[in-house]
């Protein structure tokens, strides 16, 4: 069975939550897809180097400025992958909300933190999280921008059997695109990139997002890609049940053929 | 101190191990150079179904049919990694020798066996292996072929201080293109790819090899390439302690920003 899996590209804005929330949840109701990927931290913006600037745009995960976006789920029957600021208690997470058509979310936490984000956030502690897509035959899991870095968040969430990678991000580099394409094939999953554009100044300090968000097949080729600039939204058709065999030929399967006991990844420097 | 990273490309005779020894040892003593890598198997050749047809190209680390090669490895002060069909007692491994002028050899047992190499070889138990290189300022660590598809693979060395990884191999597919850059970006590591040319049939089935050695820059970039075909001796000048910085900004540092206690690889597909 196959679906439509979808990223979409455009710039938030920043610090203005109901305008994005709204724009997103037109996105969803107008978007012929299953799985929607939105950007990192799409709700409030990205660059914020104070807690008190970013704190009035952060939230948890059920909170009614979320509830455009979850209504739009549950309406349209669409997955729902979107960044947001989560504030927990009194502690915020570059976090995404993982929108599930009548059931309940489930949030994502950010575990490798870039730049200054560590200024303002704390670091994830959700682990790496993998759900079901309702309606679907299809295991989603997700990771959010710089963990594109640590070949281990990718290979956490396919060990958990994700079918698809959705990648929220604000790329501000273009060497991610050497590795991502090996996130899909060494795992062999889907991958969707969503990228935003645009940039942000805080304090004299501008950080500027190259766009080019792109959906990935399992052999690491393009599916759908997006240039640097422009609102997109990409849709490509999907056999997720593809994933799951992990053999290429009648001896070697790339999962079954890992030897975890020769693994030292604790290892000291 | 920079050195000279070499990677020789050519096509093993299958089943003669003196003439492709003899053929080493001249491509050592004619290369200026402080690291040789050569293919998989370069002794032996590749493509052997049967232990019986192996067995006589079979050999330990320590033997006499290898001394042309240490005794070359010696005269010049190279560094040379070789791959060979190493028996130890009646089991037999797909290694690469680690041959160290001045000092005694190190082996390296293939991890990931691919295709019908687990008709012939047991699955390598020496661990990652990571050396010093004699009279520079460069660790060395080694994997073979099919190992590149498994992340793993060259984290366990760049966490053990890997500043070069080599990577002798007989690689059959194109795929590893589209990954192999990975592997130098995300542990920032120089990455010396040796295949090998040609094609070998037994039982009817033929196997045919790529070509196409390379050298990585630890950002990716291509440093030297070989073409499909030709017998290549590539040749680089690197700086090994370039790649012990993992920062690239004031917050993030590659290594320092894994985040171990978060990561569950042995977890159950």
């Amino acid at each position: 069975m196959t679906l439509r899996l979808a990223v979409v590209q455009f710039a938030p804005a920043h610090g203005n939550v109901d305008h994005s929330v709204q724009r997103m949840a037109e996105a969803i109701a107008s978007t012929q897809a299953d799985i929607m990927v939105f950007p990192e931290l799409a709700t409030s913006g990205y660059f914020f180097v104070e807690p008190a600037a970013l704190r009035p745009h952060a939230m948890p995960l059920s909170h009614k400025r979320m509830d455009a976006l979850r209504a739009a789920s549950d309406a349209t029957g669409r997955t729902v992958v979107v960044g947001f600021a989560e504030l927990d208690g009194d502690v915020m997470y570059n976090s995404a909300a993982i929108l599930l058509p009548g059931s309940n979310p489930v949030v994502y936490r950010k575990t490798h933190l870039f730049y200054k984000e560590r200024l303002v956030f704390a670091p994830g502690n959700s682990g790496f999280v993998v759900v079901d897509v309702p309606g679907h035959d299809c295991k989603l899991g997700v990771m959010i921008c710089y963990d594109w870095r640590f070949p281990e968040s990718a290979r956490c969430l396919a060990l958990q059997g994700a079918d698809v990678i959705a990648c929220p991000s604000n790329l501000v580099t273009h060497i991610w695109r050497k590795v991502m394409p090996a996130r899909a094939v060494e795992n062999k999953v889907f991958l969707a990139v969503a990228n935003r554009t645009g940039a942000e100044t805080v304090g004299g300090e501008t950080v500027a997002f190259n766009g080019d968000s792109v959906l990935y097949a399992p052999n690491g080729d393009v599916l759908a890609s997006a240039d640097a600039t422009a609102d997109s939204v990409l849709v490509s058709e999907i056999e997720p049940a593809a994933t799951r065999d992990k053999t290429f030929n009648a001896f070697n399967d790339i999962f079954a053929d890992r030897r975890p006991e020769m693994y030292s990844l604790d290892a000291p420097r």
